[in-house]
């Protein structure tokens, strides 16, 4: 079947890359009804669990019961962050179809944030995404800090890209790149589409924003006018970077769906479910949701404003 | 000499759009020191005052006062709006070089903004540039709305060139496009400025967005790459529509810098001084200023962040 250019799919990474960063934390239940929402409202690819150490990340504690506890419907997908081959076991045991891991484009992040540089991160998914195509699983895996790196500043295109080679020599499924600190603008998003094209072939590619220097939406218009038909967003716009809580983090799952609908571009997300879900989740963790749509609500409809 | 395409003209609008929403008045001196830190900043063309009843718009008190208080600089244009010939006259005793106007693209809107319809707002427009012609003033219209209504919903494309060819009938010396209510996206800005362009001809064309849907520096960006190069911006991003108090307003003058500065664009404005400019504006104002970068800080720089 010939893909439908006018479709872009979108994987909600707010019960993950969302949830992981807000001080306040969610119990099993209070998240097994975040992600029920979210499919009410028609997403059908979701980020929902992180298998790390509960002790280090303790927002994605009892992730097992939580997978245990998902709504069972057709076409939806559930994926999992692994890091190591322990995040790997669990993922499988718990029967998710489809894991994602992570490498970083910058040495000094990569041995921050993954306790390891970029070659034996590389190694490691590797063997993963073996293990992975073994039990059929599918396996996505991100470039953290495509777009720049807190500690290194600017990133090498060529950096990415070489860790993309290695990637598709790897066989993974999908690959992601990730603005993970919101410091892309839209013509590094262009020139890095680019550079991948080439190399990456027919494998997905996948983008993750962070509109945390107010470009996300931007890039995530660059990405779709650059052919990229897969996006990362977050309900609410929930997440962020824990280390600075003054930074807004992913791009909003409903602001994106405002750019793509008003583009005549069209998702199968419900954008009213949506912004329901991200007024309901403020309940729970306590805050207002930084979502620039479900504030300032939508377009057209009857509003009192004079310019 | 050939325009340099790499540059792009900053026209600060805080001292006016900005402020004129605010509930917090600043007084003269204030609002003086405010213009000349934007000029100061390197910021060459401002909105400095609107010549409209302070009864109404008590922010806009003393226009005339400020204006006498500002810093004359070379190559450095202040500019006054007005809505009517009583508010021409004003701005020619201020001895401000510059005017300008407004018409909405919606005859509801134009009705409740203006207080007339918009065959009306045109026929006073065309009265105003003529005698601003007379005057040796330069005379500027932004088509309001132009992206869409709060009243009547999406606004046709058609009904914005109509608007545009009377205004170059009218012989107006630039036309301003403005998503007064922050409704558009970037393939909606694409179209109307290809669809403008047979009509204005040489006449320079401006864009001002503002940031309510979260869509304001993607459609800068659309504006940037569809050709334009002047663009509305308020410094901190203050301003927003005063009976909507929970949607921003004008795009933040910073987090447009930031986009064209990495995009590798110029406009000879320090984005330093602007978020300088900011900081400082919240303690007169009271209020956290909403501009992203100014919040995020700039990049490259170092930081702590953790994926």
């Amino acid at each position: 079947m010939a893909q439908d250019l006018q479709h872009v799919e979108i994987v909600e990474v707010g019960p993950r890359d969302g949830l992981q960063s807000q001080p306040t934390l969610l119990d099993t239940a209070t998240r097994i009804e975040f992600i029920t929402r979210l499919v009410d409202a028609g997403v059908r690819r979701l980020e929902v669990a992180s298998f790390v150490n509960p002790r280090r990340v303790p927002q994605m504690a009892d992730v097992e019961q939580v997978i245990a506890g998902l709504p069972r419907r057709a076409n939806v997908t559930y994926i999992g962050l692994v890091l190591n081959r322990r995040g790997f076991e669990r993922a499988q045991a718990s029967g998710l179809p489809e894991v994602n891991c992570v490498a970083v484009a910058s040495e000094t992040f990569s041995q921050r944030n993954q306790g390891m540089g970029i070659a034996d991160t590389l190694t490691g998914i590797a063997a993963t995404a073996a293990d992975a195509r073994a039990a059929g699983i599918r396996c996505g895996v991100t470039i953290g800090a495509s777009f720049g790196c807190p500690f290194e500043g600017e990133v090498p295109v060529d950096r990415v890209v070489d860790i993309a080679r290695r990637l598709v020599d790897a066989g993974v499924d999908e690959i992601a790149l990730a603005d993970t600190i919101g410091v892309g603008v839209p013509s590094e998003v262009v020139r890095l589409v680019a550079a991948l094209r080439p190399v990456i072939g027919a494998i997905p590619l996948r983008c993750h924003f962070h509109n945390t220097r107010n470009t996300g939406i931007a890039n995530a218009y660059a990405a779709v006018q650059a052919g990229v038909r897969v996006l990362d967003a977050s309900c609410g716009g929930i997440g962020g970077c824990p280390f600075a809580p003054s930074a807004t983090g992913n791009v909003a799952t409903e602001d994106v769906l405002y750019l793509l609908e008003r583009m005549g571009l069209h998702t199968g997300v419900s954008i009213e479910g949506i912004m329901a879900t991200a007024r309901w989740l403020e309940g729970p963790l306590g805050i207002a949701v930084p979502a620039m749509v479900t504030r300032a609500g939508l377009f057209p409809r009857r509003e009192v404003c004079v310019a």
